[in-house]
């Protein structure tokens, strides 16, 4: 490890209990001959993030420890390992969040969000990132220009589930997109549409405000649904066609019934959300008759380096997504704020290290 | 046209009323420059006949006037119009029943089966093959080889589900799949199976004499959803895997929930049965976590040369699925049979033309 | 057909021998029951016409009777036949060029630019757009909206190569691409690459008026082969890499050569570009060891609506490369100004009816 | 370590310049946490074994120290490291030469054959199997069953090469292909397509003894080139069609040109073989004109499990393909043989524990 001027503890924001967050003095992590140790600098909170804090467990994943949540993060390289050639102290770097094993079949064939043995920050029994450093190996950490704030860097990872949605569905230039769900993953995916090149890209939610965010980041058509039927809109907007491809964000059953129905005949959907539920009754016969494609979309992979040139060409302003900034210290008033004011909020960011 | 002795008139198997079928005198159709005129030698009876005799409708498609079913058939060149080519009069054939544009979007992708101005045989408004003659575009007309059976080349219908479905999904030499549903077209499906390499074939039923006709096409393991659970069975067969690909034949929810639970992450799943109800509940989150694909199947495109090279090359004796045969003058007769001793049927042949 | 005041006759450029055209009166096309007439606004002077005119033919291609050059042609609808539902008369449309037969192999798989029976415009012995009007199947006819220019839509043509080039090659967004030779082809390829979302689009001529073009057209950075070497050149700017994607437009065997020295490993090439001799040597073991893609282009499928799409949704304004116009009375003169002055002319249009 | 009765010391074959092998007695290797040690108990003699024996280089691979050639090998596993939980001492094995490391793009995007960091048996500066011990990292070790010979597990090497030239062509069932150049690699080339389902398989050599046995390997038709001119062979076979698919292994320019001029209208050309000389001349306006794919192969990647299954499932008897056996103490003897008498020898075999 090179020598570097490094405290022995950090502060680490600690979830005891459901709706429970402490701060507490941690060791600073020893980082192994292929890691680096990064001085995280913002941490966006995720909707897997705020489930775990309400209910403690994301289906077989069970938080039974205490418990560091985030896994949206950026920051500066602060020590690296004695293997590691790519990066050096000061660094300023996009963290992606799950290291895989390299071997087992899934990484072989390039799959690696697959990988049975995968490591994820925030994700049981593997700790995130609200602390002040994280270690992680080097080839899950990627150089960020200087141009690219924190926060984007952070972004990244949220819009890499959209890039790997596009690489599914063979997302083309000139398509037509529907996009059900203006939650953060959502907003991201547009913004992931949109450097795919898709020429329509219609969005739908209930919030105004996210609707608003939809239009910046490249949405060509919103719809209201408290207000609009989204099937029979979009019908209108591809003069009775269907969109070419839909993506579900949002893990509503009615939103992924809407996403399906509002294909065109050999369409492709992909079903990014998570419902609360198992079994949602979806059309077979429309599936069948269509010959639809339906991909399940698990977090992303190989895609990194992608989001972060997309977001460097200012193809989107991702920082406008940004709506609120806590410290360290505020994580729980932070995750309380993001669970509660849905109508307010769209992209919370927690800085360990001080506001920006 | 070729000058050749051919009658005015033909006989035909018209459908008047659900479960009513009568024999009348029609006219032996006249051919059109790039058409041929086909002597029909054998058709075999498919569910979508069974069900527009037992209920006069599919879907959208109405039988609302005197109707002629049967799409999967053979025959011999019995004419030419003046503009083909590839054929002589007295060629042995298959028939492809689905007549597309070659000129709309799905056509011009080679996506011709989704071309929505289809001429389809036995599909409303469009007659079929219980008749004596039939005429159809040359381009749907294939030659066989001589040891080719009539019987074969008309299961090239069915057997072309399979094959479309193993192109879809991807279907590997070396895979497992789980075929769901061993009526003719999951059996064909199994002999499809066998000619894209599969390694592992395991089929479900509930019927012992299809279990026992899937191992004649090339299953490696049955299971009597009657006595054994399909899902625990194939964990059990693929080591706690799940398979690489599963299909659904059957048009049944529990079939196709079960073809789904087996997947193993990454698999693919094709949906090719059409069930009666629209809504049927899938596991989103099993798709979502796991990165399932599904397909939706509707017919096949660009599957009969290669169905009657694989029929021809002996990679399945496909005869060995025929229990009846029934003349053209014993249709109704035949349709019921089909209808009512499911346990006793394969597949059934109906002989325009005589007995073979 | 609608009624239509239409001439009887009507002016066309015809070519007798290399390098003679004469204006001579032909009658007015009769259109077939799905075809329709296209009044010739707009004609781009292609590479292959110049070889035709020059030369009398390309490769089995021979000029041998009087014969009218043109491809890439726009216009108005004059006149529709009886079953024509897409156009009314006097809707603005571009035209592709090659009608195929929707019957043979390729055309059913989805590849129709490799249909051995197709009538493409100005190939023997099928006539061209040099002329006031030309009929034409009503499926290879595109309506274009009110602000793209006729001379745009007649460069859909071109551009038509560049977008069938970047889906064989699977042109990502973010990629790098090299791009060899700034002719017509070449420069509509640079605006294809862009459309495609490509991030750095490097290119490279000998005519400084056609490197500034290109960066007009897209490109990132532009090389004169005469100043620079362009496979150190790409290794600087790739960081020694090489780029994913590379396209060969100039039929030139050293810029062939420097297209394939300038992939990563696992790079793809398409060869675009006819050279004029058969055999050029290429780098085998540079392709087996980096396991290089490479991709004959031959003409173009499916690809006008998206061409028309991405000029009309303002991603490139081709208008900028139209150096000449010249009226259907200058043709000559526009061929001979296009062979013999390179240096100063980058796409020359005449205009059948008159200058615009 | 599990503790394990090993030697200190071990035979090896060791290369002290072209044409000179010594056995010499070396350590026994020490295994790492994630690798298991192999005693080796067979190992192919493969063209660049040769090639480093004669020529002490392979392009910018020098042999500039002594050298252990062999990396086609199977053999038992002798002791498991610390970590290693799917081996147990004694289990059979076939060796998979080449460890990545599992982090680079390469690597993560599943096309590890790439990986620039790649440790490959017998490539300088990594030593060969021609020893009695190796270690290797556990996931590049793959179980057979007690059925498969070690021989055969040794060929699963070079037929993965013919797996891995199947994948990049798309090979499907029912294709028809044409394989140049019937040496070791070639040969298993035949039984990958005959395992790919190819329903003709056309291959060329010059010596009697290889195309008979490419006949046992599943040729259908084979082309001797010193009595038959390739293309009019194939041109005939194919009805004047040409192939669909076409494989070069001999790294032979004549062969490289038959194998692109036998190829169909959107043909696909694998380049196998590494001719000696870099620059080959190509019929460029061919690969245009027919919209040819040409895809290089470089080792493989993903094939083992599918390679063992195939000879597991008896689909050849690559045993025949076995014309000599040597002890490791005969390593010289057994490179002479393979270097001075090809039309004698298919594959020879080296022993290093004794012969079998």
């Amino acid at each position: 490890m090179s020598i570097n001027q490094l405290p022995q503890t950090m502060k680490a924001a600690v979830m005891h209990n459901t709706r429970e967050i402490q701060i507490e003095e941690y060791p600073v992590p020893q980082i192994g001959p292929d890691e680096v140790l990064i001085k995280v600098m913002a941490v966006g909170i995720c909707g897997s993030d705020l489930h775990y804090y309400s209910h403690g467990r994301i289906g077989k994943y069970v938080v039974d420890k205490p418990f560091i949540l985030g896994h949206e993060c950026s920051g500066d390289i602060a020590a690296i390992g004695s293997n590691v050639q790519r990066f050096q102290v000061g660094d300023r770097v996009a963290v992606e969040p799950g290291v895989t094993c390299g071997r087992c079949d899934a990484c072989k064939e390039g799959r690696y969000n697959l990988c049975p043995d995968v490591e994820f920050l925030a994700t049981p029994p593997f700790d995130g990132a609200f602390v002040q450093y994280i270690k992680i190996r080097e080839d899950f950490v990627f150089s960020i220009p200087d141009h690219l704030t924190y926060e984007e860097a952070a972004l990244v990872e949220p819009f890499s589930v959209g890039i790997h949605a596009a690489a599914r569905t063979g997302l083309q230039p000139g398509s037509t997109i529907a996009i059900m769900g203006m939650g953060p993953v959502g907003l991201m995916a547009v913004a992931a549409a949109k450097a795919y090149g898709a020429a329509t890209i219609i969005v739908t939610d209930l919030e105004p405000l996210r609707l608003e965010a939809a239009k910046q980041m490249g949405a060509s058509h919103v719809i209201n649904i408290r207000e609009q039927d989204p099937l029979e809109e979009i019908k209108t907007i591809t003069n009775g066609k269907g969109v070419d491809v839909a993506w579900e964000t949002a893990g509503n059953p009615n939103a992924l019934q809407s996403a399906l129905g509002s294909l065109r005949r050999g369409g492709k959907l992909a079903i990014v959300g998570l419902p609360a539920q198992d079994e949602i009754p979806l059309n077979v016969p429309f599936i069948a008759d269509n010959e639809v494609d339906i991909y399940g979309i698990f977090r992303y992979a190989n895609t990194y380096p992608k989001g972060i040139n997309f977001l460097s060409s200012g193809i989107v302003d991702a920082n406008k997504l940004i709506t609120d900034k806590f410290t360290l210290e505020q994580t729980q008033e932070a995750m309380e704020r993001a669970l509660n004011q849905k109508s307010e909020c769209l992209k919370i960011i927690v800085y360990p290290n001080g506001l920006l």
